[in-house]
């Protein structure tokens, strides 16, 4: 496809200024990226080389050759799981560009045995070119904002079905299954992660997995979920309470809520992400409950559920148009029950497009 | 857990016969099966740190700690996003066993970059210890065994919800619609991997994604899926005919059906893993078939849906008791449709159990 032909391209362009002669991809979301063609390889090779000039090449599995030749429009080679897959590579690194003197990788997503069969056979120096990938992939294109809207979009309908779903008596994960029913139905690839709907004193466990746990009136209700739609990626976080609110958690859904809307009014162009962290911080530290907020406000969202940018305090990198991340404060009371908003923003021109549009107020659902 | 206390203390002991000081694990599953706490970190750091003797410690984002103390009952410590966790790590490892000479890590599974930031601050030689770990892996005890067993009844009754499910006019979507609500209701944590559904030509595309297209009588409908239990993956395929079969659709099926059944015979402890492949291979080979056989006849299967060992025609390891793996051969004729039947079966002495007990023999679906 033309879009992926020019990020190669861009790529290309990157490399000549750096001076790197080949850069073997094998990252799927990476691959993806520059190709169109996703699939998880398992324990299998999957990657592009690109050479600082000229054609790449798509080596995949056999048996992925049909779909990565129709997906990509571009070179592809193949390897059987008998033959080895170093061979291959090797074999189209020859043809692409014999005796690179520097070689691009992902260092934070090769392996080190990948890495030793590789360079045992192609010298070089080695260099870390994941950083400018995920550069590259964090400021969305217009095709992709288009699609990360829709991703947005379908996380708001699966909220919806939660919401339709969450009755007392209910199990945590027959809400799950609820949930992603409807992201089927609404036309999602999948959900992005795991679902989690974590319930009472569950909700204070910020990645728990929903069990058979039995929804009771008074309990808080967390729901997190994502949909991928075209490769990319939604997220979204919203908390209900079952029945009547106590005077504790409707404090602390206030203090989150506040938090989620000073770290969303703080993004622009040219700001830290550090900012958007302590903007959230901030409103929750005043409430008295800083140290319940266990993690950092956000992150980059894309064809990964995490990506760059990281949104944590000690990253001053600024914001960029086009950049997607969530903003997601939270405070988790051990023992008594969590409270998180999260909503997906994309940095337009002076100012944020909140992408998710689930309603924030607190939700009281009958018991 | 008691379990995983006695499976560090092996690993220990073969890092004492190996002259290995110090053992640094970060693959999920290998830091489940040796503690008993299973998480994602995604970028975040999650590993534990098992020096030859003494005790180990389980280094976790901080907010995984509770659940990481609670599941694991070991030593836990833990990161937040602002801290490096090079540094945490580092710290660890100075308690645990300062200045090692020689540093066990996971080669297929370590990034580049994670050795680089860590072998800069330990020094010693860095040896490979991911086969050591797979290799334990891969012979389940009893406890492992019966959860196993759990995972492939699950499977079967996910296929069943699929027999239930399929009718002309449903799309793909559909049915791993219902299968995956199938999975949740009896209990399954979740899906294995993305549950496969696949009709008509599509069925010809071994890891193909299910989409909208519509059953259609005459159609193959290819299911492949997997349950996860406790932590261990179940993985099943069958292959269904709508309405009425054409004498290649019987063909074919037959065909992979006797060599499903050859490669299950052959299963017994001492056999290499090459003979199983072989055995199938063989069948299909007879029939006319070879060139669309394009993938080994099966993988272990474990903690991972994909592990050791490796049913491919280059494996020479003799099966030993205990392993489990899937065998799955199949057929697959680009543009007309492809069968596959797959099971999960366990070494055991003299012999095979196979686990996944869903019935075999063509089922033709009413149209």
């Amino acid at each position: 496809m033309m879009v992926h032909l020019m990020r190669r391209n861009r790529l290309q362009d990157w490399m000549k200024r750096e001076g790197l002669d080949l850069a073997i991809v094998t990252h799927p979301a990476n691959v993806f990226y520059l190709t169109g063609f996703y699939c998880n390889p398992h324990e299998r090779f999957l990657g592009i080389v690109v050479p600082a000039k000229g054609e790449s090449t798509l080596i995949v599995p056999a048996l992925e050759k049909e779909a990565a030749t129709a997906k990509s429009q571009m070179n592809v080679d193949s390897h059987s799981d008998t033959e080895m897959a170093a061979d291959v590579l090797h074999t189209v690194i020859e043809r692409t560009y014999a005796n690179p003197q520097t070689v691009g990788i992902e260092k934070a997503s090769m392996s080190v045995a990948r890495y030793e069969e590789i360079s045992a056979r192609v010298g070089g120096s080695y260099q870390d070119i994941e950083p400018a990938l995920l550069q590259m992939r964090q400021c969305k294109d217009e095709t992709e904002v288009s699609i990360m809207r829709k991703a947005a979009k379908l996380a708001d309908l699966a909220v919806e079905a939660a919401v339709s779903a969450i009755e007392v008596g209910k199990t945590e994960v027959e809400i799950v299954q609820a949930i992603e029913a409807a992201i089927k139905a609404h036309g999602g690839e999948r959900a992005a992660f795991e679902t989690i709907v974590l319930s009472g004193e569950k909700s204070a466990l910020p990645h728990g997995v929903p069990g058979t746990r039995k929804i009771a009136s008074g309990d808080i209700v967390l729901v997190d979920l994502g949909v991928v739609v075209e490769g990319y990626c939604s997220d979204i976080t919203r908390t209900f309470v079952v029945g009547e609110a106590s005077p504790e958690q409707r404090a602390i859904y206030d203090t989150v809520l506040q938090a989620n809307e000073a770290a969303i009014a703080a993004v622009k162009p040219g700001i830290a992400a550090s900012e958007i962290d302590r903007a959230a911080r901030d409103v929750i530290a005043r409430s008295g409950y800083a140290e319940y907020f266990i993690h950092r406000v956000g992150h980059g969202l894309g064809i990964d559920v995490h990506e760059f940018p990281s949104l944590h305090g000690a990253n001053t990198t600024p914001l960029v148009t086009g950049m997607t991340f969530t903003i997601e404060p939270g405070i988790y009371l051990p023992g008594t029950g969590g409270v998180r908003i999260e909503d997906d923003v994309l940095v337009v021109d002076g100012g944020v497009e909140v992408l998710t549009k689930f309603p924030k107020e607190l939700m009281i659902l009958p018991a």
